[in-house]
């Protein structure tokens, strides 16, 4: 059997090789060069071909494609969500994506997005952050210290020069955890024995609890005038995380305002209720944070141009390194109306 | 850095791969258990979550994903298809697949799918005919002698006991390469210079043609009674074969209504125009072949049930095989909420 030509090769990044792509660039500086790509991205927000996720849905979870379009890239992301499955020792949010040539169909890479994923959640949050939270906020409250809470202080930190931050958890363990990984990075870390303790000093809140339920993280005495609020945890339908009256004295961003009624806060709202689109603000065609008294808030939910930027950024990245390997993906027959007769060399 | 853990692998099939699993089985067995276990899965059609496919299209072509479940298993199939990459030497349509468990997200399988495309369209031609061909058909035209064409022969011979092809394309390298292919299979094989000539005493029509155009490969007076017409090469939005007047004398049946009534022949019709799914069929819902000089004409577009039943086929054929090669693509920590941990362990 020959070997296959170039064109049926795919580049693979493997989970092991993310990894030590991520660890050879630091991981904040990954940060950085991430929220930049998303934000060119963002800037550019009318050229994408904006479809809405395509769920899958059954009594224990989703299954969701997330495909978008610049006309020159197409990507998709696989992702699940299945709550349980962190009682089986297995990851409540795995993902994969593909990155591919619009003008050939060919597929460019297929890269493990788990890691990639809760890279650029994190890098979109401090964007967004960055454009909205008080400025010198040098403190952040973080709700809920799962898988997200650490890459979400090393963005803020990076992009945004948050320098302490408040940790609490329903579940102690877990706020140990995120004190544990965060030790050593130059960040100012305080558990805290509830929420409110959390927030008090803090600049910015992040709420990122991953129970799918309706739930008050925050309720709205515990929100002072002028905090920005990252609010990335509630980001289907049935789940939320702050108290609706907040959202009422908010002046909320989003990513892309048909799915963020239904998967984020806001499902808590009227449809008819104002918000501004995040890329708007990158554009300049609207304004961030007006007044220092404003509470503004980041309703996060995860858009399909997050996971193409991210998808172009490490496509680019990893381009002749040792961080891909090639997977013999796509057929390729010396004469393309000859599958059948390649088929049969094979044999010989 | 440790080796990933079981979970985290998802066993892949390679193109390589998959031309040794169909040699080493025979392809024509491949084709008649394919065709078996996409029946099965048209059975229980109900049973399926049917979304429609999801495009993206682009002035040279279209990218498109094609999701179902049957509650158990969830697949989804990309694919391209570009009618101009033929002339700089690529295919014009690739495809790979994934399949994966509902109860956990967790993609259980990636796998080539251009060959496999080619083998389950096939398998579904021959399936679709072995239910509406008249009885005894030994001799089949086929219209169109390009990268399908083998494989339904193949497919008519194994499933439907067609013992003789007469082949037409415009361009005759096509149909001498198909006759070259088809010479040692048992299977008696005319060229011929006209699709008038083709048809000549055949049972069966199978049009297959690949120009991204209305065109008209048959005309009303070509087509005689008690034929079945196997149309699969009308497969997209403006692309059609078949000349009207043929679909208003013929018993249709499709796969898919709402997908076939855009992509198929049938886009040449009234909305309301009545067509019989083929599930019905198998399912003993709804009668196939009614009368010895009925046309009947299955309108094939290809549909995702039949790509999920392929996925499984070769997903449970390949277990414990050496035709598999496992990626490390899901991220897999020791504790579900510590992927920044894992991160981090990488590093020693």
């Amino acid at each position: 059997m020959n070997a296959p030509s170039q064109l049926a090769l795919v580049p693979f990044i493997s989970v092991e090789n993310m990894m030590r792509f991520v660890l050879h660039v630091g991981i904040e500086r990954v940060l950085v060069e991430l929220a930049s790509e998303i934000e060119a991205d963002f800037r550019r927000w009318e050229h994408f071909d904006k479809t809405p996720r395509v769920a899958s849905h059954s009594p224990v979870g989703v299954i969701e494609l997330m495909p978008t379009s610049d006309g020159a890239f197409y990507g998709f992301k696989y992702v699940n969500g299945h709550p349980k499955n962190m009682q089986a020792g297995l990851q409540t949010v795995t993902a994969f994506g593909v990155l591919a040539d619009v003008a050939t169909g060919y597929p460019l890479l297929v890269s493990e997005m788990t890691i990639l994923t809760a890279l650029r959640t994190a890098a979109t949050s401090a964007m967004a952050a960055r454009h909205l939270a008080p400025r010198g906020a040098r403190t952040m409250a973080m709700i809920g210290n799962g898988a997200q809470s650490e890459f979400q202080a090393l963005a803020f930190r990076a992009i945004c020069g948050i320098e302490h931050v408040r940790l609490h958890d329903i579940d102690p363990a877990a706020t140990r955890k995120c004190a544990a990984n965060l030790a050593g990075t130059g960040i100012r870390v305080t558990p805290c024995r509830s929420a409110e303790e959390a927030i008090e000093g803090a600049q910015v809140i992040t709420t990122c609890t991953a129970d799918k339920q309706y739930a008050t993280i925050l309720t709205d005495n515990m929100v002072g005038t002028g905090v920005h609020i990252n609010a990335i945890g509630g980001d289907c339908p049935g789940k939320t995380e702050l108290h609706r009256d907040i959202l009422l004295r908010s002046e909320i961003f989003v990513e892309y305002t048909p799915q963020t009624r239904i998967e984020g806060e806001i499902q808590q709202l009227d449809a008819s209720h104002p918000v501004t689109e995040l890329w708007e603000v990158i554009a300049g065609r609207a304004p961030g944070r007006a007044r220092a008294e404003q509470v503004t808030l980041f309703d996060g939910v995860g858009f399909a141009i997050e996971d193409f930027a991210a998808l172009r950024y490490v496509h680019d990245r990893v381009k002749g390194t040792g961080f891909v390997q090639n997977l013999d993906m796509i057929a390729d027959p010396d004469d393309p109306r000859d599958l059948y007769g390649m088929l049969m060399r094979a044999q010989a």
